[in-house]
């Protein structure tokens, strides 16, 4: 965070001393300055892959809570007619959010099958006429060409549009506001950038990067317009801030899900499990709203493919494994193997975690060296999978096609079970039936019922730990990449594995120990437990699974969270974005808030000086002040409120200032609107460089009051930590004053923000915690894994 | 609420006299609380049918978030070993809520199966021999019967027992404690009562009931055994506070509505989406396994029951209606009767909440005047109810069996579509195969596909309005009573009838519209969109519904929501009970935390005298104190923290005094352990009078600085309420204090509770609010209806 805090500060000497001086700004006051600048830990994150700026969110300010003198006017001055804008414009943006997340989730699909479709059909041809060189080259070259074009647009264009985009999105509902990470760039390059790269074979998925593109697409529609490009719209303007912003990012997220998976319900449910951070029951039934609209837009554009005007993309475009066909009944004796599968899920789930942590680790290092290495990554990663996938089918024996099947074998052209590659006629190679194909008809192959004999044991091992590798390899690269889809893969050849292994023993069919492996290793690395179970259950459109898929959930769950945390959090770590965790750490209990307030602390009087006020802008980099009424003001010094540097530079730049040091009134914010103080777009900010003042200009007075938050949440000194964090956390605030808890010392302490809250931070400040409360190892080792649990 | 408060204060003066004085118990602050005793507004609330006291819970403080030094050195001296027993025992308690509910669940629809088959199988054989009026004797005699059963143990036994309960499990998890709606007593009669009152005929549901009962057992299991049975167990001590036994019961009720309608998911849903108050994900992955739980256990039952050693339990048993085998298809020509079903059943939604708040202010007036009247009430809608059910078939025409009929026409005996009635051989009543079945069993033939000839207009509309009204009078009598099935019976009915209404016009089976108007009645009475999505979905088995039943859930829920708020807002408000809204009503904004703090403010000192302790236990409600330190103890008078009732009286029985007014030191401590302070079972308090003091003892102190809460939550003055009502319900508060903006006054000026956050009381307070700032009547109707949503 870019020195998030208006300062802090341990004693009460230093806050006296500059509470009774005068507003002059003296050399003692710039060297405290320059000191304080000097503490940025933590203050940076890899966005993609570059380092950036963090700046926090205010969750708690929206355009209903406004506490200060001026804007509670403009709110006063608020016809009904306003609110009703406000509530249709809500509700639009959410139609507009579904229905351009859902056209952006089936144009993708579209994109992928077609361009996926072209090439495998080009190669299928020339395998057909004994052209194997030739296949390989084009193979293998167009998925190159594919993967440095992605590789391209995202290292020029947008770095933050590399990875999954799921942490940042995780992080910005948190409130850590990364920049470039929804601006329309970021969204351009994630569409194009992920289709090249499902197209080019990478074992990368579409879901992570389709969460990204919708919370964008809700993120640039909730900022209100551009003044850029002179799109603004006056009803915008009620969005202007960050809550609602939130809210719409939410529900984006959501309609992500539903996009990429056609899973309306399981949209809504990981929204609510795996990226909120904050949750309101209204909130479900907007998001709702929106992934409904997600699902009737992918209805309307399917049906229109249906008379086959759009090309290639056929049953495989947006994963949908119809198995109501099975008739699922499952009895006592099904349960150990689905128990083993569970158990082993799990583990495979957390060690998918513990290597792609490793990777990703060794990735950013090689990315630090320069453009020119991600490029080689990249194309060492594309010209291995490409081998892979052409060069591992070879190793299988063909197996004679089996009688009496409904669809053609060897299959000819793009999809089907029965792959000829390079066999006799009548004969199918299985292994090439995996890898030889795009990954949803793979997994398709692989959930369907009634194909136990197809595929061969040393078949789907060898593709379970190819793919498990590629999967993990092909992460971190600098390309826009989900994760999701290559866990459902892996998961998928695990369970039928596991189906094989047990032979008789299970009455189960080996597609159900497919299904049954995905939402066990989903399970095992992402964690998420509803969301997987009914994004299943949508997926394959069968409700008499649920109970299996629960009980595999569970088990898989509970098995991965003894040894390593979620995914998405090890990246969220990884990228140093300052995540604040709903519970506090057990050596919180035993701090208070006055032992981690730090830093001398920045104040401003009620009627402040221009030149004390730039200076102290310019010098630091805080984002909020606390403003101290003085006698005459007041018979003692007392906390007015909080204002914050968004507001200030406002008054600075329309200069709204006044001769003497005197209480100016009602007239002075007669010429600024609401709208001046309106929160800008991600990532867009004033910047006190662009303001020029006169000398003249620069001794007079600005009149602080109307533009001060008078209601700040307040914590006394002596507060535990633990408490402060969860008042911090519940309301979602940016800054938290610290006020004394003796009456005859100065009226404010410091300022606590996200920062303060960082166990890196704290433990920073406090190294003997680590050793003095949780002696053992073995405890600590519990405690940060799977006690997470006991002390959420 | 029983006077929550421990005081309140507008002005400085009084405060400032009080603590200048020395804490000797003088007339002046006697008469002062007997002033205060007075204010009692709103903390009575109607629960079953009778007046009780309301107690606040306190949500915010955990086994592991305690702030006063006494249980802080318990918490410090927690091995390990400890943490992980709470581990375990969490999990297993979620497992027996979960295993629990599914066998309650299970019981109960045997339950009712079986008496209500053995009464209409009577009945059946008795019209066959055309005996009528025996077979009328019987039906009303046996549903008489059951029901005056259910009313006298529910009046006699345990009243709190009496309707839905969700509307109290919903106020328990917002923080309020109703007294005796969890208590061994109340389970027993709600398990009970509802048998006989749904196995009577009577259009009540189970849902609510269930719901209630699952509720029930969380909490008597999480409340750690009984002391009068000698059922205690120590590792139960981890459970003694508000928070985790709130966590359980969120879980139980999912686990209610999981068990009601063998929907896991949707269950999980419905306590996110309506009954909780607050929410964390790690809730949701708990829920989830105790839902997993109920699913396990009743299939594994059911399975027992499949072999015929369940008398007459059937397919009835647990709505479960396969609809799988309809192939849904539909296309754009469905929309425009869809959304007309929507918008037709968001009105009848509405209207049905209306209505039933009337009904149950007027049984409410009868109900207060004694027992007699009750029976009096529940005897006559017993009668009327079978008088409608038996006499209103005759009305139909006798229609010929159609030909070709898997089922058996007429169909002899418990349930069927085609019942005899009174028809000649090779016909059958359709009236009669709505009326005189189970709901249960009706509302299966009204999902039923293939049966669009079955049914005429005239029959379907006739039962629709029958069913409408006999729901609405059924809810209010003092029997355990659900509303979820009632409601999905009617809706099915209107459904049906739009399908029928609308012929050729759409595509869609009868069938399909019924399963549609109950989702539709769902959403326009209970409001509940993505919970009521799932339950439908689980109920019916068919994902390819789910556009259809959003939309219709979308439109019906807007509807409804322009003109009243949902059902069990209305029963809470109904009841009194004081349920803190998550949202700020706008004109909360306009006022400051101290313009609502009222009554005198009751303070102790850091060392306080036994006689005052003992004198302001008795004469006042309060169960918070603030403690001040006062010179000698600190340089001017501060804050120290906040002392809980319970905790002063578990002191004074301890007697845990010393004989001057010194700081105690640690020692003192040792005679007591944390279980002394531990949270008893709801409703079980100590009170004052069962304390008795010597003189000698009255005249010594008590060091109450071990056992002060030291970081109580504060807010200044000068808050704006909107925002402290934010911090209170966000954090789950139930005393915030309230600190003066300027350092000459009395460190604290007043706390705030929850009956001070309540519109009423604000109201009270300040009545011009009503006519200043929201002057248009049709905004104020605007703002409190349609606008909820805005405001959340």
């Amino acid at each position: 965070m870019e020195a998030e805090y208006g300062g802090g500060g341990g004693g009460g000497d230093l806050e006296s001393s500059l509470l009774s001086g005068d507003s002059q700004f003296d050399e003692h006051r710039a060297s405290r300055i320059r000191r304080m600048a000097s503490n940025t830990t933590s203050q940076l994150a890899i966005i993609g892959s570059k380092l950036c700026p963090i700046e926090s969110l205010d969750y708690e300010r929206s355009c209903r809570l406004i506490e200060n003198d001026f804007l509670k006017q403009d709110w006063r001055s608020r016809e009904p007619v306003h609110i009703v804008q406000y509530v249709i414009l809500k509700w639009t943006l959410c139609f507009l959010v579904g229905a351009l997340s859902g056209a952006v989730g089936f144009f993708n699909n579209l994109a992928v099958e077609n361009i996926a479709g072209v090439k495998f059909v080009i190669t299928s041809n020339m395998m057909l006429a004994s052209k194997y060189g030739w296949a390989f080259a084009v193979f293998a070259g167009s998925n190159f060409v594919l993967l440095m074009f992605a590789s391209a647009i995202t290292i020029f264009i947008s770095p933050a549009a590399a990875g999954s985009g799921i942490p940042e999105v995780k992080a910005y509902l948190n409130g850590v506001d990364a920049p470039q990470i929804f601006s329309l760039k970021t969204l351009c390059v994630k569409v194009v950038g992920s289709i090249a790269a499902v197209s080019s074979s990478l074992h990368v998925g579409k879901a992570g990067p389709l969460v990204h593109t919708s919370s964008c697409i809700a993120s640039i529609l909730g900022q209100g317009g551009s003044r850029k490009y002179n799109l603004t719209w006056r009803w915008l303007r009620y969005f202007k801030n960050d809550r609602d912003r939130r809210d719409l990012v939410t529900c984006g997220a959501g309609a992500g899900i539903a996009a990429a998976f056609r899973a309306p319900v399981g949209g809504v449910l990981f929204a609510l499990e795996c990226v909120s951070s904050w949750w309101r029951s209204a909130l479900l039934w907007r998001a709702f709203f929106t992934t409904a609209m997600v699902a009737v837009v992918l209805r309307a554009l399917i049906d229109i493919c249906r008379s086959g005007k759009c090309g290639l993309f056929g049953k495989g475009g947006l994963i949908m494994f119809d198995v109501t066909s099975a008739d699922v009944s499952y009895h006592l004796v099904d349960l150990p193997p689905v128990i083993v599968l569970g158990v082993i899920g799990g583990i495979l789930g957390s060690f998918y975690n513990f290597v792609l942590d490793k990777v990703l680790k060794v990735y950013n290092l090689i990315h630090k060296k320069g453009h020119g290495y991600k490029f080689f990554l990249a194309a060492s990663v594309s010209i291995f999978t490409s081998c892979c996938l052409f060069g591992l089918p070879w190793l299988a024996s063909c197996k004679p096609c089996p009688a009496g099947l409904s669809e053609a074998c060897p299959s000819i052209g793009r999809s089907g079970n029965f792959k000829k590659f390079q066999c006799a006629p009548d004969h199918y190679n299985d292994l090439a039936s995996l890898f030889f194909n795009t990954n949803d008809d793979t997994i398709r192959n692989l959930y369907s019922a009634g194909t136990d004999n197809v595929f061969q044991k040393s078949s789907v091992l060898l593709f379970f730990v190819t793919s498990y590798f590629l999967g993990i390899i092909s992460y971190g690269l600098a390309v826009p990449s989900g994760l999701f889809v290559p866990v459902i893969l892996c998961g998928a050849t695990f369970g039928r594995l596991v189906g094989m292994l047990m032979g008789s023993h299970s009455t189960l069919n080996h597609g159900l120990f497919a299904v049954l492996g995905s939402a066990s290793l989903l399970a095992g690395s992402m964690r998420m437990t509803v969301s997987v179970c009914v994004i299943m259950l949508e997926l394959t459109n069968n409700l008499l699974l649920l109970p299996l898929v629960m009980l595999v959930l569970l088990i898989s769950k509970t098995v991965a969270d003894a040894f390593n945390s979620d995914v998405y959090d090890l990246i969220v770590k990884l990228k140093g974005l300052p995540y604040l965790e709903s519970h506090a750490e057990p050596y919180m209990r035993h701090l208070t808030v006055g032992d981690v307030v730090s830093g001398p602390l920045q104040l401003f009087n009620g009627i402040e000086k221009v030149s004390n006020i730039f200076h102290v802008l310019k010098s630091t980099g805080h984002h909020g002040f606390p403003v101290i009424d003085e006698p005459p003001l007041s018979d003692t010094p007392v906390l007015f409120g909080l204002i914050l540097r968004s507001h200030l530079l406002v008054l600075l730049k329309k200069k709204q200032f006044v001769c003497t040091r005197t209480v100016a009134g009602s007239e002075a914010s007669i010429q600024l609107s609401a709208d001046d103080f309106a929160k800008r777009g991600s990532g867009k900010h004033e910047f006190i460089e662009g303001i020029e003042l006169t000398a003249e200009e620069m001794n007079m007075y600005v009149d602080l009051h109307p533009f001060t938050n008078t209601s700040p949440y307040t914590v006394v000194e002596t507060m535990s930590l633990a408490k402060a964090l969860i008042l911090f956390r519940e309301v979602g605030l940016r800054h938290l004053l610290v006020i004394p808890k003796s009456s005859s010392r100065a009226p404010v302490v410091g300022i606590l923000t996200r920062h303060d809250f960082m166990p890196e931070h704290i433990l920073g400040l406090h190294p003997f915690l680590c050793r003095s409360s949780w002696k053992k190892l073995w405890f600590r080792k519990l405690n940060s894994s799977d006690l997470s649990l006991f002390k959420k």
